[in-house]
Order: C-alpha cells, then structure tokens, then sequence
C-alpha cells in the first residue's frame, strides 16, 4: 500500500472481555469513531509525524485483568453484605474490582493502558433498591468500612475510586428504572443509576408507560448522554448540551431522597419554598461524600421535536462571537438551547475534523474570515412553534449586528451527527501515543478573554500541542470554557505536571475549578485556595454531619480529606 | 350628619413621634390608604355591625414608649461597642430598643396598640460598614453577647426579634448604598441594608450614576418593596410580585458576603460552577442564624417598561382559571412577569374593593360569569419588545380556551396603582378591632385544589371570617397560595390560637410553611415536623458550624433552638 492511500489501523475490534481496555475503552464496546482524513494529515504535520509513526499500536491494555490483591474485609463482614444484597448481587473478582473502581480521566487510560491498578474496592456490590442502600450504609458506618459510589464510571476526575478500597456500590445495575411521571406536576421520579438513553426514551414513551397525554424530555443532553446516569448528573453539578435553555442538572433537580450514614430522607416537593436554606440545595453536587442519591425526583418537559430550529453562524472573531452571544443572553427574548461558539483554533480545527467543503472554507476567506480569526457558531431553538421561530429571528439578527454570515443548519446538523461519538476517538489517538484531554470553567463576562487567554497561553507554550476552546453553557452573566487540548504524550508523570500547569493557569486567571465535570478527587487539592478556608470549613462541618465516620467516598473527594 | 353619609374617621395624621403607633404604623408615617365605601359597607355587612361601631377608636397605640427595662450588658461592653461603631450609632434608649426589635407581625400590632413589649435589645448598633460588623461579631461572640440583624423590620414573623436582648444590629442606616454595576455581567453590588425604590431607582439611573450605556431593574417588586431592602428578600428567600419571569430572591443572588462567628468570606462570582454543594445557596434562607449579610451582588435586568404589556382576564371557575395558568407555565413560549389568580372570594371582594363599575358586574353576570364561581386573572409581560408582544398573545389564546373573556389591561392597571399600598389599611381596621392577617404557602399543582380547600374550610370555619386567595407566584411545577383573612378580633390569644390552627391545616393539607415570607420565629415551632428530623439537623449542623456560641439572631429563628 503507498503512504498516500495509508490508513492507520484504526482498532474496529471490541476489547477482549476481561482485557484492561475494555476497562478504559470509553461507550459502547462495539462503538468506534475514527479521526477523519484530514485529522490524521493535521496530526501528521502539528506531531511532525509521518504515516511510520502510526504502523504500530503502543500499550492497547488488552492484557488481562489481574489483580493478586487480597481484599482486607473478614468473611463474617462479606457474608453480612451478602445477606443484605444476595449472593448473586455481591462480587469479590479482580475484574470486577478494578472495573468499578475506575471513570474515564486520562491518567487512569495511561495508566490501565500498561496494566498499572490505583486503590479499588474489597467488594463490589450491586443493591437491588434504595432499601438494600440503607442496610448496607448502616452496616458499613457500624463497621467503619468505606463506600465509594459507582454508577455510569464516566467520571473524569476519579470520583469514583475507592480510594480506601471497602465497598465500590454500583446502582446502575438495578436501581435504573423510571419509577413515575407525574404530568400535572411535569415530574419524573427516577432511580439514580439510569442511563440517559433509557430515562429520555422513556419519557418521549410516556402516554404509552404510565398513560400522560403527553410525550416528555429530560432537557439533559451532555456529551456523556448515552453513558452517564441522573444521578450522576445530579451529584456531580452537570450541564447538558441544551443547558442554556433547560438549566444545569441543579436547575431541574425537583427534589431527592438520600442515604446518608446521619438518617435517611426526602426533600420536600415544591415549587419553591421560603423554609430556610434548602437541603435539596446542599446535597446537590456531594458527589457521594455526605450520602446515597437513591431516588430522584425531576422536571421534566414538554417533548416537541418538531419545533426545534437550528442554525450555524461564522463570526469574523473571537470578540465578535463573545460580544454577539453576550447580546443574546442578555437581550430577554428568550433562549437557545443549544449555543456553542468555538474560538479560532477549534473553529478551523473542527473545519477539518467536520470535512467542510474546500469551497466553502475559499468562499469564507474572501468574504474576510479568516483561518485564525474566524469563529463558528451553532445550535438550535426548542419550546413552542412560535418562541423557537421569535427566538431564532432575534438572534440571527444578533449575530449579523455583529459582523456573522449565516451558515444554515449546516454546522448544526453535522454538528449534531457526532455530539455523542466523539470521545471514541480518544482510544485511537492513544494507540499511537496521542493524548486528548479537556478541562472546563465557568468565568463572567468580564472575565472572559483574559481567562481564555491566560489558560491558552499556558497550553500553548508546550510544543506542538493543540488547544481548541469553546463555550457551550451560557447565562446572562456569563459562560463556560471549555478546553480541549491535544499532545504526543504517553508518559503519566509529565501529563499529571502539564495538567497541573492547567488547573494552576485556570485559578490563576479566575476561572472555577470546574463548570460541570466536578471535583472528584483529582480536583479536590485545589479546591480550599479556590473556595477559601471558610467555605471549605462550610463543606467539612456537613461532611462531619452526614459522615461522621469518614466511610462515604473518602480520601480526597470535593477536597475533603478525611481525619483518619 | 346622617347615617347615609357617615364615613369612619379614619386616620389621617402621622402617629405622634415616640408612640407604640409610630412603631406598628405600616411605611410612610404620612402614607394612608383607607378601606373604599363598598368595602366599609361590606364590613358592616359582614361582621353584623352599624355605623355605630365605628364611632370610636380602639387601642390607638398612641401612648409613648416607656420601657422601664434596664439592659443586661455592662457599661464596659456598651463602651467597647461604642468604641468599634461610634458613639453616635449606638443608642440606648427606650424607643430605639422597642423599635429595632419589632417587624409587622399582626400579632405585635395586637400587642403594641396595648403597650405589651416584648423581648427587646440592651443596645441599638447602627454600623458604619461591614468592617464595623465583623469587629462587632468578633467582639460579641468573644463576649457572648447575642445579635440580632435589624434591616427594614417589614417581616411578618418574628424575624427581627431579639429573643436574648444583647445587640440589635440596624444594617439599612448607613449599609443601603449601591456600590457598583457590572455592566458586562449585568450584576450590582448593593449593601443589605438598601431599599427597594432607591436600589430600582440607582438601577434606572444607571447611565448617570455608573456611567453604563443601559438602564436596569433589579426585577425584585415585593409588596414590602418600599419598606423592605435588598438584604432581607435575599436571607428570608423573598418573592416579587413579578418573580414569575425575573425569578425569586433566590435566583437573583449572584454571590454575597458574609461576617459570622466562624469567618468572614465572600462566595465567588461565577455564572455557573460544579465545584460541591454551593455556600451561595446555603446561605440563602439563612436568616441571620449564621451570619450577618454585609453585601450581595444581585443580578440586574435591562429596563425597558416601553415594552411592557399588561392583560386581565375573568375565568368562569377557579379551577378553569387554574388549569389555564398550568398551561401557561408549562407551554414553552416564555412567561409572564406578573401573574396573578384570584379565587372567587377574592375575586368578589376585589371587584368591591377596586371598584369595578356595576356595568360590568351585570354584563360579567349575564354572560355566565357568577359571583362566588368567576376568578379574576391579571399581569403583565415584560423583556424584549417582540417578546411581550409573543407572550402575551399566547397567554390569551390560553385563557380564552379555558373560557376566559378579555378585561383588556383595566384590572391589571388598577391593581398596579394600589400594589404597594394595601397594607396600609391594616391600621384603620385594627383602629374599629377588624384584623387582616396573611399566610402564604408553596404548593405543587397536584395538591393545589386539596390545599386550597382544606385551608380555606379551616379558616371558614370560624363565623364571620372572610378568607381571599390568590396565587401570584408560578413555576412549571406548582404555584403559591396566599391566604388573607378577615375577622374582627382584637384579644390576643385567640388570634394566636386561630393562627395556630392554619397553620396546621397548611401542614396537614401539605403546604410547604412559607412561601415567600420566611420562617422566623413564628413559624419555628412547626419546622422540625414539615422538614423531618434528619434536614433539621442538616441546618443544626450548619448553625453549630457558623455559630457555636449561639450568638446569631437566637431564640427560636428558623426553629433552631439554641441550646443554652
């Protein structure tokens, strides 16, 4: 075969069951998607690569899962979590161990990719209901044994490593069922450890499932949608993709029922309420270290497909783009849903990764948008007929103000195709040594181009490494960052420094620590400088309340280190 | 003069300086708003009264304040206290104590009108700025000597009560300036102690004051909202009277500061951030139990009451009227900013109250629109100008479905002439021993009719008591309810023990306790059962954090009762 017609093997193979990879291989075990041509030709030339360097796969993790790690649990304390969740519930296997001890960060695919296993649980059990949770919590505060929550793994910041091994319990496995919708209220109570796909199917099927005149959505679209759970979207603070107009996963949290080693509760249904600071508040964004979200309870919203308009702009700049969607956000004619607008870098990049025809991107050159300057922008309207078609009017007109050409749908749809996929190609890059990686903030308005601008500078000054930003999440006040950066890196030690170097650059410049990926437990050493002593203090005196004895999620989740 | 013509002399002078009155009177000294003709007719009518009733003033309240109560700090204390704000802001006389320790609960009205003073403060501390607050809470709680935050003093529930004397603390005497307005971010920094129609004002003013290009509202319109401040809608979780669009309280905070015992911090400034449980939040509702509020960064909102659009609707049933508002909040096409339903006995009443030509209760009658059955429906839009124009047209093809017919914008624009001022009538019925009294609910829609019912069975229940409902306040998922009742009453302990058993309808029928006018001590009592015991001792916990020597507001606010 020439070097011109070379295809890197892009690996098509479902991992080996029991291998390390099908431990880190991210969505489905079947599921691939693969850098575009051009992406390849681009990785070539910014990695100054050639077609050589991508004949042989590095480090695949299809070893394997071998573990030689006695748990340190007696046989009376397994037998005792047996009788409470069942035998055919409770596992104590290598595989099991290491797969529910680990998300989808980086570091863990670096590492798992040479068979190197951090801390993971003694036993990993998998409760029946929210009942098995309670017995299970009150036996493991009597007995002082740890509990670390699993329930999709898609974490990207090891919140769910058992950093002090005891219990990994995983509630994706049975507690996942949408348990009611309640239309006159446009609720859905839903079992914390359901997929998205499942919870948004079942609602779209609700006249059908529990008999509503209507069809529903959950509004909640991140990027992990098809493998991440409500309720890790609820402990976590996420954001979906459609959250400039649905809210963030605290906005439509209705209330939950928690488990929590200080007594088992529900927080109060309603609307609003003057009763004080709100614990349904409190505990969301926990993510495990005061309790077990066991049951949620949801807004939900009407279904209407048919009204969704979308729409693609090209801003001659990153200002123009900034100041446009400002404008939008602000102006109090309703919201997008979906509104991303990505800076120079990512814009041409995505042009690439997206297969913009060579015509479009001459035709944009003469008309003075530049590579470099040039920023996309895309997303879709939804909610009723007439607010999508109002809202669409004013914020095309928004944009054109602000220098933009109109695109169509174009970007938005092509956009859309891939919304889902594209952390599948972390494993192809990473065959051959190549490494993406992303960290998110959320910053003001005012704040915005110098944070971008720091945190950019910083990624930049290392060699041949790209750094794609977008924002994705907007509020009057404001929106997120989202970092993506790319780099010929295999060696753990200098990706834990280098993104270090990042979360430094992203305090340093102002932004939050995180805007909707969490903290888990690789955040959590910066958190007290972020927060200040005082908050932190707030953070440790629930800790103390709801855990006395350090057992849930413990060793550095949120930042709180436990005493012990 | 003839019974005919005979108009009660309702008062019309400012109450004498120094008096009980000039304590309980309702905002402006010089401010009145009298009962109407029809409504002193409806009185008589339905109290079983003549005019003769109301030939003589009852319990006026005009005595002088004489206390007689010496205060329990040292003269080395009150010294040091004098040393940290200045002489000039600590005061130690008998007004100034019975002053800064009462709200407008009808039951210290009751109480003052007969000279009955209860727990007050040993000394009144006006501070200068938040330096001086966080020297007076180091030094009280070195001392442990209580504080009790004193702003506008509009609440109806005890909230401002110094239950253990020491300090009331005054923050609306020189802590009521608006600091600063990011343009960028549409946010201003506001001392606490700001009220309402001077922080709108300076928003309006915005382009003269803060050299912005806009001018802004701060979209927070309270009935209090002349004699309330910005601090106190935020630590008693507050709602406008157009919260339905703008928000509530709640939603407006950006991030505030707080002075406690455990620190003094400022939560930060971002948009969104999923970095753990958010100490913005819980502070909110807080009530001066952790802390003092010593400034807010609110949201603001751009000013454009050009685009203002108002609309009024009669509904044949309360139950048409309350499914078409369900629509409404549920349709996806935006929302209005003031929503108001009127129950038939509110309806009826206000038709009298508003003066509503006979005309058109005749014309409302014979098109089927009957008295004790229709239910008055007004509001306005506000936003963009499109955007009004939108929802307002979809709002109506709504009410119309629901069997509405149009007012046009007439109830909606009397009711804003009058929005602020129907407090005032309290003295003048209290002055002939008529009380009028409020409680208000958070409720999901599911519960709605359950509640109202209930309630209102309870209220009617007692002979010779009108009872109106309104909900004003709407979200996707349920509504508030508002009940105002009338009765002629002046003892004491029998409106006590009628106020008692509303509210354990409220809890029996499922309300939430409040609605919009915080817990305070009133309502204390009642909290442990409407929580449970687990989330009372979330807030336990986190009072014992920000104030383990029971310092703050103590006594039985938000039920955390201290343990002394």
């Amino acid at each position: 075969m020439k070097a011109k017609h070379f295809h890197p093997d892009w690996t098509e193979k479902a991992p080996a069951p029991g291998s390390f990879r099908s431990i880190f291989k991210y969505g489905d075990a079947q599921g691939f998607k693969h850098p575009s041509d051009n992406w390849y030709e681009m990785m070539k030339t910014e990695f100054h690569l050639s077609d050589d360097d991508f004949r042989k796969k590095q480090e695949e993790g299809n070893k394997q899962v071998i573990l030689n790690r006695p748990g340190t649990l007696t046989s009376s304390q397994i037998e005792q979590i047996k009788s409470i969740a069942g035998d055919q519930n409770v596992a104590l296997d290598d595989y099991s161990r290491v797969k529910y001890a680990y998300g989808k960060t980086t570091e863990e695919m670096l590492e798992l990719r040479q068979g190197i296993v951090r801390e993971v649980a003694d036993v990993v059990v998998h409760p029946r209901d929210k009942f098995d949770v309670r017995k299970i919590v009150e036996y493991c505060n009597a007995e002082r044994i740890p509990i670390t929550v699993f329930s999709a793994g898609s974490s990207v910041n090891f919140g769910c490593r058992p950093a002090r091994g005891g219990v990994s319990l995983v509630v994706s496995t049975h507690m996942n069922k949408l348990l009611d919708v309640n239309e006159q209220n446009q609720t859905a109570r839903v079992g914390p450890g359901m997929f998205g796909p499942a919870y948004e199917k079942a609602l779209n099927s609700a006249p059908e499932l529990f008999h509503t005149s209507r069809r529903y959505t959950c509004g909640h679209f991140p990027q992990s949608f098809e493998y991440s759970t409500v309720g890790g979207w609820v402990v976590t603070l996420g954001s979906g993709q459609a959250s400039t107009y649905y809210g963030d996963a605290c906005d439509i949290v209705f209330s939950q029922e928690y488990v929590t080693p200080a007594g088992t509760f529900k927080t109060l249904d309603f609307p609003a309420t003057a009763t004080g600071p709100k614990v349904n508040d409190i505990l969301k964004g926990s993510e495990g270290t005061f309790g077990i979200l066991v049951e949620v309870t949801m807004k939900i919203f009407r279904y209407m497909p048919e009204n969704r308009r979308r729409f693609s702009f090209m801003f001659p700049t990153w200002e123009a783009a900034v100041n446009a969607s400002r404008e939008i956000m602000q102006s109090e004619f309703g919201k997008p849903a979906i509104y991303r607008i990505s800076d120079p870098e990512e814009t041409d990049r995505g042009l690439k990764l997206y297969g913009m025809p060579g015509i479009v991107d001459t035709f944009l050159a003469l008309r003075g948008f530049l590579p470099m300057q040039r920023c996309l922008c895309l997303g879709n309207v939804e909610g009723d007929r007439d607010y999508t078609k109002l809202v669409k009017r004013k914020l095309t007109r928004i944009a054109r103000l602000n220098g933009a050409i109109s695109l169509g749908a174009y970007a938005a749809t092509k956009w859309e195709k891939t919304r889902y996929t594209e952390p599948y190609m972390r494993e192809d890059l990473g065959d051959y040594g190549i490494l993406i990686d992303t960290l998110e903030v959320g910053v003001t308005w005012d704040n915005l181009h110098r944070l971008h601008e720091g945190v950019r500078a910083y990624i930049k000054s290392r060699p041949d490494t790209m750094c794609m930003t977008h924002a994705s999440h907007f509020y009057p006040q404001g929106t997120n960052l989202y970092f993506i950066f790319i780099a010929q890196m295999t060696d753990t030690a200098e990706y834990r420094e280098f993104q270090k170097g990042i979360i430094d650059n992203i305090q340093k410049f102002g932004g939050s620590l995180s805007h909707h990926h969490g903290v888990g437990r690789m955040i959590g050493p910066w958190m007290e400088a972020h927060l200040g002593k005082e908050q932190m203090a707030v953070l440790r005196a629930l800790k103390k309340h709801f855990d006395p004895n350090h057992i849930m999620n413990p060793g550095g989740q949120l930042g709180l280190d436990d005493v012990s």
